[in-house]
């Protein structure tokens, strides 16, 4: 198991999938199209709906079976993405070197490319054949839930709101130790939501059991958490600030021990979540 | 039937449901919540709803059991006018003489209240007995893919994009006939496309026939028409500045009988609706 290869051939699919839901740019409003491929093609790696196929993998379903949910949760993040860089949030003018959505469409088109995006994702949690059994429908609209839950107000927006309200405060204080558990909780929410329902619903679209669902539940927590230790030791922020780069190291190798520990039920079949962990320890970018 | 006491009882049950749904305004993050709150409980009429119950009513279902698809619906509009106010599209201060929610609550803030409302929308709708039988889970899901239909690019967002386009575009030119039809299709889309949704999924959630709902969803299309004129005419806007205001009131005329006709076969049981559409029609604010 090649895991750079894995996650290039996966995320090649998820690019092709994002195509096919995605409006085309010469479709009326053009405007608004172009903003919304813009932000969902700009570079990223991919990650979350790489974990919704995988966690459907280990659970031994296709990986094709849980595309639209993959595809939804991506198109979410781009649309948090859209709307943190905005002039009234982070303020951010450039994202993975080139101008932000609003820089490049304007304000009042990225806030409405972010919101018909985040519509969209609904809307194709949403499709598909209506001839499946009832239990099908049922984690159908237990997922979409589960989702909105991730993506909401007691989620990753609740998360951005606090975040916003933590850097007001500390605009011209530095932060300390007695902040970590602000931290967390911000980081909980606003990024490990996401990133841990990402495995649920592929566990639960994909079939399986409560236990196997569950325990992929909690390894989403794990590399959610994982994946915000390593962004802040690379951008020298948050956690790495405060703990230093050894001490955030070493929760870091934790954290990916404890995630390996939920795929133990999986034997052989989690083979690739287990290199995805090692893997996001790993990552230079 | 006295449409006046109907509308006030079913604004009152709508609102209670309401509340049923959103985030106390002392949980945590306490300043989202109260924006969320101040921006669903802002004096609307609840029209939108309030078609969802009367559709549902008319095919001989209870209207409590589309209550949360009318709470989803109200939650969706009331995104839209917090974010069509914020500075970088309508810049509009006050809304029903209050503070509009970002002057209020900050920018930031109500962007993520619009984006929580949006959000927290389709978790309703997907909420509720998984104990329902196949069919009716069919209908939860293409009901939500309905909404999310009317709400998103090719419905109420991007009516709002072409709006903003066309405001610019007349900045320094006034309108005259030849620009009817770009506004009928933006009228269609931004304001439109969710009253329509209204009638439509109220008729398919209550269990209605295809040919009910097919014919709910017309007389939809004829309200959210009509809607638009009696505002036009009110605030001296769009259609009546072209048309002048006894052309617009004929035409809203002929859209009352038109929306009338499609109730035909619902007989006596769409006697609700029959009167809303002359209440629509007769408003005064």
């Amino acid at each position: 198991m090649n895991i750079q290869s894995y996650l290039s051939k996966k995320s090649k699919q998820v690019d092709q999938a994002l195509e096919n839901c995605l409006p085309g740019a010469g479709e009326y409003p053009k405007h608004l199209h172009q903003a919304m491929r813009y932000a969902v093609f700009s570079g990223g790696k991919r990650v979350r709906p790489i974990l919704v196929l995988a966690a459907a993998e280990a659970v031994g379903s296709k990986a094709q079976k849980v595309m639209p949910a993959a595809c939804a949760i991506e198109l979410i993040h781009s649309y948090s993405l859209v709307h943190d860089d905005l002039p009234s949030m982070d303020n951010d003018t450039q994202r993975r070197g080139k101008p932000t959505c609003h820089i490049k469409f304007g304000e009042d088109t990225a806030i409405l490319a972010g919101d018909a995006l985040l519509t969209l994702a609904f809307k194709i949690l949403s499709e598909g054949s209506f001839q499946a059994p009832s239990q099908e429908l049922k984690r159908r609209l237990e997922a979409l839930g589960l989702i909105a839950q991730a993506a909401g107000n007691y989620g990753m927006v609740g998360g951005q709101v606090l975040d916003m309200e933590f850097q007001k405060k500390h605009q011209n204080a530095s932060v300390s130790d007695k902040d970590l558990p602000a931290m967390e909780f911000i980081n909980v929410h606003k990024t490990g939501a996401l990133i841990a329902v990402s495995t649920r619903v592929g566990a639960l679209l994909g079939g399986g059991t409560k236990a196997q669902t569950e325990a992929l539940y909690r390894y989403g927590k794990r590399i959610g958490h994982l994946f915000q230790i390593v962004d802040d030791i690379m951008d020298k922020e948050g956690y790495a600030k405060i703990l230093g780069a050894q001490q955030s190291w070493k929760q870091a190798e934790a954290l990916v021990l404890k995630a390996k520990q939920e795929l133990k039920i999986f034997e052989k079949k989690a083979a690739t979540l287990e290199a995805l962990a090692d893997f996001i320890l790993m990552r230079k970018n």
